[in-house]
């Protein structure tokens, strides 16, 4: 391990680090004239990294040598992750689509079974919705984990479904195929615990303002408690402007593809906000390299209980997934498709409709 | 309330807002030639603006008319919230102070009693840590719940501590003056939900990136759980620089003192990030309107178990006890002491350094 | 047009207000009870929606009805741009790539025939360089205009060059087939003006942290002076982290498309700023629906003077041009070539290497 | 000098690195085993740095060592800088006051009394307005320059404006005795250049998203070129909420006082965008340790050509003042007067009205 020594340790400062080389089994040598950077000799571990970091003296960690972390790429191939029949990573690439929230039997079995059918191999759906305000529609809660449980065996579909509260999981597991943690949830360490105990995947989503880095720790969580099934979903990050809701980051959707073995998925609707720009932000994103998409999608986008400014069309969503088999095909990868989904080719489906729409 | 409707508004967007208004009884007035703004005349609730909110055609509430919330400032007077000794609110500022985690009862007490003799009315200091990594050091939990008990009864000061999950909302209580709930947790509503439904003070730390409006509608979930006790706390906001940990945020101090009633402080410690800007911002959040500090203090900074690099020096508390009670005298507040506090007057304590300091 | 009024607008506002109406002729109707919301009815102007704007009184322009400005999209089809033989919109595509710094003459000319031949029908090239520090390397200044003039002979390939200051407009016409305005100068005014007044193509490049907005009104200097001839240039926004330089706003480049009739480009390598993510970013950029690239190529990267670490290899450039020529096919849009530029097929380029490499 | 090398360096990378280490006269000492750190012993330069920074391989400059540039701190004392009668740092704080644009000569005139009377030492007020619009009000120009001529003869007060154009330098010269440089020409090394050259101040205005290093290179322009009477100006950085126009870091204001000798001043206005929060950000600019403000100020706000919304009334001007005597006495400053300013004391001015104001 390198690490860089700030210009203000103290003796005492120098005292606690090499007090904490000999705790842990560390030889410290310091390598500049003005001790500045010191090179730690030793097995390394994850959990010495991060004690060394709490140390005041410690500015930085140059090289964490080998204190690498569950998540690191290091030589690792791709974990590949299936969620009921989709599977992201390895070369596959799946789509999860649905609404934002459940609502009724009948239209969370209808928005099913046409996702389905257009070749998404699982759906989303929140039955606990993360809400801004007290006073906006929370969800159906657990009559909204029935229902899911009713598409699950009806539809034939996996259902990936965000669990807010650790008191919940059990119940949320009973339904779903993957668990999703929201944005705001991202470090929620209680909840991620108690996922890290659980041995079905999760679906960890990027925070509003999360670095990279945050956010592989908050994967290490549930890696570090046992659970490796963990898929990545970069849905836009928080910026200064506001025609769209966030900023769709595809650099760290390249950049991650790289840095950790982990599969990564794009949402594009909650990075746009807008129905009009989610196909061109899902292409992006896959683009990128993303091994998936989880997409807002609605037969009846006006009646949505929440975020139906969002929620793309059926039809939309054909362009999407026509895509996905294309840019899959240019790449050599595989656009995983529900066993008994239609193979219609591209030619039948309209490009993007980008040049007249009229922008307030 | 006054409503501005997308211009892609369909006919079906306008039947569900018409659909609405009548379910809530509202009366709908569209005011413009192309439809773009309607009057909603009628009752207002703070749950209806939600409801409109969540359609799809709407774009912004242009004004929520009686739709108040129960933070808005509206015609009320600065809400005081007491915490143990301590006062935030209508003219009353107070500091709190103590180490970022709580390590051993001795450290502890030693720290209670040294910043409670200078001045502090009630001390941090957390049992449980959220940790960007599973490897850091995550507190001492239940234990360290114990030692707080320990503090309060033999120093006699408030104490403010972290609970990060609902399950925990109950030991805590035992124990602290007020909850502390942080900026990764803002958004976890759970909690929150938890927290509406106590007695006890709850200080609400303002997330990396969120909103004011997002801030105050997280008060709003306690305020709407029954909880009325409840202080801001500005923290600094992720920025794109990092000479500083975060951006202290003295716009939203002034703001949030004009948009809502409830009490705000500041934490200029996890806002700077180093020791040496600490007594700089606490100066700077006093100044633009705060009714308190949120500061970490150690005895001894270089043993600190965690983010001792921000904690600052007794004397360095002593200097920004003294600035707040000038700037309190500036503005005719009163700086709350514990009862049996110095009152040495600031002529002893030094001006503050700014001018050789080396920077990395 | 439709104005949201401040709710602390005062008497004497509102006589500004209607001064300014009968000024310009407009007839002013408050439309709801509070007066908060007035419609403008008359003939509208881009000029007169800024002076109502600029009133004390106006929050916000809801709606600026007739007052169209020149970049916005309305009912018009593409405008396509040609520089030299690239071309830009309208289903074109083009490729742009070079060093970060003209350096030396052969070094230029090598690279110059390396990217034509590989699919670039533009080089970029600084010899001006807008740089951080007083004492990094500047450019080669009017020599390194030689240079280019020599190139473009030589090599048949058209010039993007940077131009820094109104006084070098007149030299840097006389050897670039596009202005190239830097994101540092994308609010430099007294330059726009000054290329608003020429009949040349200009590259302007987004502001580290532009609104599209602004962006927009930028490219409107250019417009409104009588050039016509504008590309914007999406080349990543400032963000909080550090793996990348910047975050390439693909969302920006699907809303601008929206939004103006203006070609939209990106620069990948300016986003990245590292070589490994620039064909990923050119990937998503193109696949968003940008109207063509900027890229950093260097036959020597290692011995670049500047941004050596952003430029890729000639080995890359290929791969970047046969990701072009895929997506274009995706789409049925022209990737624009060089006359006599060869037509390998995508088979014997290989697929992005995304695996294994190791980050820092 | 310290170095970090990327692990991706090649043999080619580091040939390089030595090549230059040659050419320069530094000796590279390899401190770790696998040569991600190197020491290069040598006589250093400001120049030296940005070579080997703009080496592909050198990932990031751990200690600059004897590299200093002119702007650094070091163990120079505070460079106090005077503009006419103003005086900035080392102990001196002074306030510059006056209208967004210069709009007619009495206008002009009366301001300028108005704003001296109160203890402005210095008027702001620009002839050349940068605005993001071609629309907008661009200022009055040469005409403009006249007014300020006429304003600083007959009030006796020092004259600040911004200059856009490095063509304009020279009129604007003749009438100012600081040039302002705005925030979108932060980066403007043209003007830079030709105001480097200048022997009268500068006041240099943080960019939009500009970092502190970049800030502080900009400023290294002008000292480099030999003018060293540079004040830096904080003006708010752009962030991702709307009830300010931008964000004031004062922490870049504690952290410049250590690292810079050049005075720091703060623009509460354009920081906050709305009057109603200029006096609580004037007052936490100061107390962060700022050496003066620039404030916009207008006798008839609601009549202004332009930024109406953040000009302060004269009253609040002396709250203003007020502030800014009681913070210097705290910290033992001297808060520079006008020769004949009123000596009124603090008592007959009213505390800041933060209680009841309704904010949209």
């Amino acid at each position: 391990m390198l690490l860089q020594i700030r210009s203000s340790a103290t003796q005492a400062d120098r005292d606690a680090l090499h007090q904490l080389c000999r705790e842990l089994g560390y030889e410290l040598r310091t390598l500049d004239a003005a001790g500045r950077l010191v090179e730690l000799g030793g097995e390394g571990a994850p959990a010495h990294r991060s004690r060394f970091e709490d140390l005041r003296c410690v500015q930085r960690v140059l090289d964490a040598g080998e204190a690498g972390e569950l998540h690191a790429r290091g030589d690792r191939p791709d974990t590949q992750v299936a969620v009921g029949d989709a599977r992201f990573g390895g070369g596959a690439v799946s789509i999860l689509a649905g609404p934002c929230a459940v609502e009724d039997r009948e239209r969370t079995l209808e928005i099913a079974r046409a996702v389905r059918a257009r070749g998404a191999t699982g759906m989303r759906g929140g039955a606990f919705k993360p809400r801004t305000s007290p006073y906006s529609f929370q969800g159906s809660g657990r009559a909204g984990l029935d229902i899911l449980a009713t598409v699950r065996e009806d539809v034939g579909i996996a259902i990936v479904t965000e669990v807010l509260d650790p008191r919940d999981v059990e119940a949320v597991s009973r339904v779903a195929d993957a668990f999703q943690v929201g944005s705001r949830n991202m470090q929620n360490f209680a909840l991620l615990r108690e996922l890290g105990r659980q041995r079905k995947p999760v679906l960890l989503k990027r925070g509003f303002s999360a670095t990279v880095r945050e956010f592989l720790l908050a994967a290490e969580f549930l890696l570090d408690g046992g659970n490796d099934r963990v898929v990545l979903c970069e849905r836009g990050i928080r910026g200064f402007d506001d025609f769209t809701r966030n900023v769709l980051d595809v650099g760290a959707v390249a950049h991650l593809k790289r840095a950790t073995h982990l599969p990564v998925i794009v949402d594009p609707s909650h990075a746009a906000g807008r129905a009009d720009l989610v196909r061109a932000l899902a292409r992006a994103g896959l683009a990128a390299g993303a091994d998936g998409l989880l997409v807002e999608v609605h037969t009846r986008p006006d009646e949505a209980h929440s975020d139906g400014a969002q929620a793309i069309s059926l039809k939309e969503l054909e362009g999407v997934v026509a895509d996905a088999r294309a840019l899959c095909a240019l790449d050599g990868r595989e656009l995983v498709l529900p066993p008994s989904a239609p193979t219609n080719g591209r030619a039948d489906v309209p490009a993007p409709d980008t040049d007249k729409e009229a922008v307030a």
